[in-house]
């Protein structure tokens, strides 16, 4: 099942499915996915980030395989849903996509060993890490750079474990046009293995995220352009992005 | 008026005013500080840290004093009240105290001018932004270093911005005995300064918390040790530490 959260025509709140048909059934009713305002999945208390997670990507940054994960944060200022505009921070000449599985917590995680760390896993979105370069390059913890307002589009759904394979397929397309293509069997650190090395320090909630690195082939994102990321088993995260002004 | 929050021996959460007697007052009740759970002040959806903003801290870490504001965050699981024990975590040997100011934001803010920024705060608490020296000189960003369950006791009140001089004492003491010592004029970034700058990226909503930056004078904590911070004007912060031992 992929579990999906919206705000229906006449304001309420719904939990429900996202079907195979393209229909969200909740409540006994069935919408149209274009009819209703698509939400974040689930509400996390907080997003660790991976970076640096496949070999590729951290080829193409200039960057050494790391010997541990390579954690940050992503605080709730930067969730933004399924169909949402991102605005790219003012001012900045190079903010990047990097399309991400991420794992979402379904029971609370302390000291998990990765042969357990499944049974604490409800299940996989999609994500897009939209990361602000010109300041990342320059800070020592990536806050301008990763942790700007509706930095995380992520969704639209929660799908139930088993429908994601381990060799899994993951793209963004901007504009239509392929930009990422690998799949998550390239992971360097696994989904258990990450959770094991988090949770020896912080203590995962039910509805918290881990986004678990992006593949090869980041890129700047323009005024107007429309992101779809996909993940197999999951569905398509797609959202819009738009230039802000620079303040004066 | 020091605003405080605690659940009552009857388990209700209340609202109310730490007094100069160091009373309690809620709904017409009056309580004594001993005999309730002091909670958190606030409940943040994020706070923002602030590092090396006190030239003589910077020094002592061997850091140059920044251009511009070093931000990190604290999330959630790092959230703990006046009272509480925080443990070390498990096998670090380095895990310090750094007294701060918290300035607790009071209306939603977002590109704001440190002219205005005064507008935004509702008060000021008391944090210690517990510190794993061990983990936090490895690693890019300061997860396992700053980001563990319970590296942020605050509170135990919000204090009205009128109570806290511009040059307040800043002190720490662990078992009584004096460990920092200082004044926030010394501050090399400004509430109002890290107010302009961390809105151009985040946007803070009420009850998320923007901690200063530490004086000279960090030093580690031990198993069984007593914490007390103490911001002119504000009160005093008390927790205990414990040490966990190393999970098998």
């Amino acid at each position: 099942m992929r579990h999906v959260r919206f705000r229906d025509p006449a304001g309420a709140v719904r939990e429900g499915e996202w079907t195979d048909d393209d229909e969200l059934r909740a409540a006994g009713r069935t919408y149209d996915p274009s009819e209703v305002e698509i939400l974040t999945p689930v509400e996390p208390s907080k997003v660790i980030a991976v970076g640096r997670n496949y070999a590729k990507h951290a080829e193409e940054m200039g960057n050494d395989v790391p010997d541990r994960p390579l954690l940050f944060l992503k605080p709730p200022n930067t969730y933004a849903a399924h169909g949402d505009t991102v605005e790219l921070p003012a001012g900045k000449e190079q903010v990047e996509h990097e399309s991400e599985l991420g794992v979402v917590i379904g029971t609370q995680a302390r000291n998990v060993d990765a042969a357990d760390a499944m049974d604490y896993v409800a299940g996989y979105t999609v994500a897009n890490d939209v990361s602000n370069r010109d300041d990342q390059r320059k800070e020592q913890n990536w806050i301008r750079g990763k942790a700007f307002d509706g930095a995380l589009p992520f969704g639209p759904v929660v799908a139930d474990p088993e429908h994601v394979p381990d060799d899994a397929d993951i793209e963004l397309r901007v504009n239509g046009e392929l930009r990422q293509s690998s799949s998550i069997e390239h992971f360097i650190f696994s989904v258990p293995e990450l959770i094991e090395e988090i949770t020896q320090y912080l203590t995962l909630e039910p509805g918290d995220v881990i986004i678990t690195g992006t593949p090869e082939g980041v890129a700047p994102l323009e005024d107007g352009d429309h992101v779809e990321v996909t993940v197999e088993g999951v569905g398509t995260l797609e959202h819009d992005v738009a230039r802000k002004e620079r303040r004066d």
